[in-house]
């Protein structure tokens, strides 16, 4: 008879079990994998995918995309403080998808786990008449009870953020419309560096430690600054006041904002930043920013927390009024 | 400024807040969940999901859609003698998706969670233009190193199978031809029973205590037992020779068989059982058949492993050739 492996089984030995390096997922034989927790640990669990059409353009590097969607999770880990422990993909492929768009898929999937220290533990693959779906769940760790919330903001909190913000809206917007290079008046570089934070974003889980030694309350940006920080408000019970001046922007964003200066909307609420927004009492500030330049992530103060509700981003003295504050599906 | 809660956020709090119970869920008004794992636990991490038109039709009750899943990847948990933790669930939409098609989607969700202990930790929705997808990540829990593996199988260890196999792929050929039914020979009760074991599986939770205590070798059946039996053999380095005259059929499938010998191979092949299928020392069936009638599961011995690799399926002397000896998308 024939009871040799299936062709859905060959793929995942093929491309997938290599990436398989942790003892617990078994190489991908077994139905379920493994974790052996440290004592004295608790474990972190998010889920994040990417739907082609939707997250992504269809013809993005599929290395790019499995590296993506990774460090979407990745980035939700690192703003909870916690340590990657491994991760569990979900991939559904149409048929038109050929062998070597998955061998590249997987290569920079596996470069990532290895590069994060976060193995593949497990995984479904499936045939889709739809678009290309990628959906990963990430496992970190944190010392029992260490978990960062989003819901401990205190009023005289200082809100800090790293890295810049704006960058992947701006860059989706350039990947749609080419000639917005030329009306924002980029150089090369300044284009390169759009294309480069929208495909390929870059958690700040070096910064993992340093937000669960020091922050109150923390959070990933990856749908907008503005509704993000709404949101650490709301589930806070504080309002965050945030000095629009001091948002870090890029100087390929400086430079699109001061020729269109609309796109300050685009910047501070279009999704895919993946960077770390959290508050902290201010005397904690130069300890952490020490701690922070230590682990080689740029971080930078721009606002308050106060009593209220929600949050502002003001400007020459007033609030201002965004159209929609936060990326949203539905 | 307009900084209330997307509607992304309106409806994860509308219809899936209220189904994350544990505590470590944070009501989903966080990034990530945190599990605290039992001292002396391993967690056992599984995935396993569903789009429409491939494991369902688009217009199944949304309700069971939800269950379905759920069990899968229960019945992946039950099948490694693992006890639920929890799951995380992927959620993609077309926009022609209603509100009470979610608020019914979900309604079954909690219903099956709280039914088998297994709450709700996290999640992600999205809109697709693709067809309905659901991917759930479970989490289920074990005595540390004690996780049954489908790598154990030993020569001289009896196979065992729970429940009835084949009902799932009967159902979905009645489901695709309704014709089917009279051809077979079908009564109302059996024809019920076909289409209830399709739409709702029983996963073998139940079991899984036994399973831990007692199985040298175990995994869920949803492949078809020839396939899954097969892997079984490939990962034990071992041979499964199987009984086909022992192989439990429900009367529905008996019937259906007897009107066409040929659906013997639809029912041994056939995926979506979620069954287990586990090997045992003989001496320790006895105690084994006992825990499983305490835990109202039918459980029957169907085979013996013996040396070389792979499965057999011998029926009047002789092994089955089957076309395709597993479900495969690839």
């Amino acid at each position: 008879m024939s009871d040799g492996p299936s062709a859905e089984d060959r793929l995942i030995a093929r491309h997938f079990a290599p990436l398989a390096i942790d003892p617990g997922a078994f190489g991908l034989t077994d139905d379920a994998a493994v974790i052996t927790p440290p004592p004295g640990c608790d474990l972190v669990v998010t889920t994040d995918g990417v739907i082609a059409g939707v997250h992504f353009f269809p013809d993005d590097p599929p290395d790019k995309i499995a590296r993506k969607v990774l460090r979407m999770n990745l980035s939700d880990l690192a703003g909870k403080g916690a340590k990657p422990v491994g991760f569990l993909i979900s991939v559904s492929l149409p048929a038109n998808v050929d062998d070597d768009w998955i061998a590249s898929f997987a290569a920079g999937l596996g470069d990532d786990a290895k590069h994060y220290g976060c193995p593949l533990l497990g995984g479904d693959t499936d045939r889709t008449p739809g678009p290309i779906a990628v959906s990963i769940t990430a496992l970190g760790m944190v010392p029992k009870g260490a978990m960062v919330r989003r819901s401990t903001a205190k009023a005289g909190d200082s809100v800090v953020v790293t890295g810049t913000i704006g960058d992947s809206a701006l860059g989706v917007r350039l990947r749609r419309e080419a000639s917005l290079a030329q009306r924002w008046r980029l150089t090369e570089t300044m284009l390169a560096h759009f294309q480069q934070r929208y495909l390929l974003p870059e958690p700040r889980n070096a910064l993992a430690d340093a937000v669960l030694q020091y922050a109150a309350c923390a959070m990933d940006v990856s749908d907008g600054l503005a509704g993000d920080v709404a949101k650490l408000g709301r589930a806070s019970g504080v309002a965050a006041a945030i000095d629009v001046a001091r948002v870090p922007f890029s100087q390929a964003a400086r430079t699109a904002i001061a020729a269109d200066p609309a796109l300050i909307e685009t910047a501070l609420t279009g999704g895919d930043d993946y960077e770390i927004v959290l508050t902290l009492k201010p005397e904690k500030l130069s300890t952490f920013f020490a701690a922070a330049d230590k682990a080689g992530v740029a971080v930078t103060e721009i606002g308050r927390i106060m009593a209220g509700e929600g949050a502002r981003f003001i400007r020459d003295g007033k609030p201002l009024a965004f159209e929609r504050s936060s990326y949203s599906h539905f």
